[in-house]
């Protein structure tokens, strides 16, 4: 990596270094919504540099709501403005020292969903997690059912319903069948988790019909988001077999504001793990195809202090971004700019690592302590929950922000 | 309901009558997508209607690929414009006899999908279908998983890959296990099938939280189509443990392009099967919520004749459409205008009337003769699946046209 020195002042431990300048979508007012990329505490306003001219794109795919006008341009000009930014924020004699206009406080505006998201999909692809699953709901000795090591499995979710970090969310109301009822009950889910996932962002459209292999596959990821895919484990229960989870999820998803370039990551790419059996060819790959990415969970009480009850890291997914692309399109389903592709729960070996409360409270039955005293087996109102993500590699940082929502009581 | 007479030439036998008035997407060349209505084999073309002058709503809103910002103007207003076209289809001195331009014929134009759909929703609410799937793939004698007659079971489906009546689709290609066999193949789908079903279109947008009654999901149904949601088993039965259907759906779902409006089947609202046990307080619903329209699908090999090899009815649901939005949004998630809800497999008691090979093949055990000789267990390329509906009562037919779709080979 070259050292590059930027003359905006960065905090030492800032995701958003001259390294990474993710892109997203902020507002000053309600109604002007407008592309930002992050440095430091600080927001370079995209629209305002296209029209000084030091852009090659024209400040209209930068007056947008979403992302996804700009990310269609596709990468060649999307890389360039990113490398062109972090030019203009290292050299010496920029233009954009005469123009403090183009620098808003990160403080001073409201982030949005940075994509339309036209399909949103999730996987389930820590084997660490899957096997938890197994051991708690089906054979503890033959946890992994037989298709998980051939396939990465996944499903279709909701788009409608994932938001923005910051945006609060209903506990869900919902059918629950509880254990030696003869019939369901309606009722607010009382075993409401989180899913500590990662979420990548299609940046190049296909056709139906085409395929995507895992050789092409990176030329159609924009970047990675942080993405809690809150659970109702009561209602999904009941309600999953046999098409698959459904209310138990679509009552809302969060995801972190700024996504992050897969170029901006391409530094922390490490090796994941072995596979085996070995996978059908359309899933091999080479190279390596994981990523060094440090997770944590906090969960707050309402006005008390955060507990960190997860730690976890990206780099431990049994399936990769770019198989998890390639099973999805290897039928011909076409994807879209702004889709997101979630990777299931992050789950590690050690319990520490553990990204659901399903998994650190083992189905309910070990309650662990919060800083303040109070005891949790699965989230209680006013509780917010908060994820961070970032890598780091010889002194180079590149994060995430985090993720936050705080579970309001049923309506 | 009131005889209406237009001076507009319909065949006796259309489906799109006085009654109608169906909204879709057309064009006469490459560029120019717009809103028209059907009316016997023509089309109105409601731009050049409003550009008379003669329609409350702007023209703007007709000259836009999709129907997404004329729904959203919401049903006082689209009701308003369906009801002021009849009347000048109907009037003796109508302004619109002085225009032929307004007239375009069907056979000219170019049938487009009417709505984006943000999200695709396929449920599975036909008991007769769930009970047949449950008898050949678990227990004959208890073949409906013990939550199906308290919930609507459905699941998210991929919005990306629905296309209009017209589109050739290509056989997938996919993770097969075969019978006996220790590892899965990679193959073409050997067991490719439709799916009979219904779609209706949402009508009213809903907030992240909010919750839609039986009393009022009327008011967010805009109106109906036919859906083949194309299905490959093979795909669908090694891949769908735990997390439901994924490729073996997500290579392509038609849909037919005319929207009826959920008015113009009003006269043909029948009762629904008895639900048995009691539904929960949230589905309960009051008066007639099934719809009487008859359907058929018919299946013709390459450059040969057509068999018709199912007649069933969506008045055999025993889920209807005001359950299945209530319990879609109970949780709290939100819907949109353009979002496409499906039946599921519309099978009725009689074998005659199972809408999916499946049934009808008996899980490939049974083949059956085509007009043309040949025999079928499930497509085989070149085939074409078409289906039509249509409601009749007093001489008064109210129907979808079609959709059709041709399976190509494999890519």
């Amino acid at each position: 990596m070259t050292t590059l020195k930027t003359w905006v002042s960065v905090p030492k431990d800032s995701d958003f270094s001259i390294y990474n300048l993710p892109y997203g979508i902020f507002s000053l007012d309600e109604n002007t919504l407008k592309v930002g990329m992050a440095i430091g505490k600080q927001i370079v306003d995209l629209s305002a540099v296209a029209d000084l001219g030091l852009l090659e794109v024209n400040s209209f795919y930068f007056r947008q709501s979403t992302l996804n006008e700009f990310i269609g341009l596709g990468k060649e000009l999307t890389n360039k403005v990113r490398l062109d930014v972090q030019r203009l924020l290292v050299l010496e004699n920029s233009p954009l020292k005469n123009h403090p206009e183009v620098f808003i406080a990160q403080r001073e505006v409201r982030m949005h969903l940075p994509v339309r998201i036209g399909d949103y999909t999730d996987f389930y692809s820590s084997i660490e997690h899957a096997t938890n699953v197994g051991k708690m709901y089906r054979d503890p000795e033959n946890a992994l059912l037989s298709n998980w090591r051939h396939i990465p499995v996944g499903y279709h979710g909701r788009a409608s319903s994932v938001v923005v970090s910051g945006t609060s969310i209903h506990r869900p109301m919902g059918q629950v069948k509880q254990k030696d009822a003869s019939e369901p009950t309606f009722k607010a889910s009382e075993s409401l988790d989180f899913e500590l996932e990662m979420g990548f962002v299609i940046g190049k459209n296909t056709k139906l019909g085409e395929r995507i292999s895992t050789k092409n596959a990176g030329e159609h990821i924009f970047g990675l988001v942080l993405f809690n895919d809150w659970s109702a484990r009561d209602i999904q229960k009941w309600e999953y077999v046999p098409l698959g989870p459904f209310l138990g999820k679509s009552f809302g998803s969060s995801m972190s504001p700024w996504i992050v370039t897969i170029e901006a990551l391409e530094p922390f790419k490490v090796s994941g793990p072995s596979q085996q059996p070995e996978v059908l060819s359309y899933l091999k790959c080479d190279g390596n195809q994981n990523y060094d990415i440090q997770l944590e969970v906090g969960m707050a009480p309402k006005d008390s202090n955060e507990t960190v009850i997860s730690t976890s890291n990206f780099k431990y997914m049994y399936w990769n971004m770019i198989q998890q692309l390639a099973h999805h399109t290897v039928n011909g389903c076409n994807v879209n700019v702004g889709d997101v592709m979630a990777s299931g729960t992050i789950s590690g070996k050690d319990e520490k690592s553990y990204g659901s409360l399903l998994e650190i409270s083992w189905g309910g039955k070990k309650p662990f302590e919060m800083k303040d005293g109070s005891t949790r087996t699965f989230i209680e109102d006013y509780d917010t929950i908060t994820m961070r993500g970032f890598a780091e590699k010889k002194g180079v940082r590149v994060g995430f922000g985090e993720v936050s929502g705080t579970i309001l009581p049923s309506v």
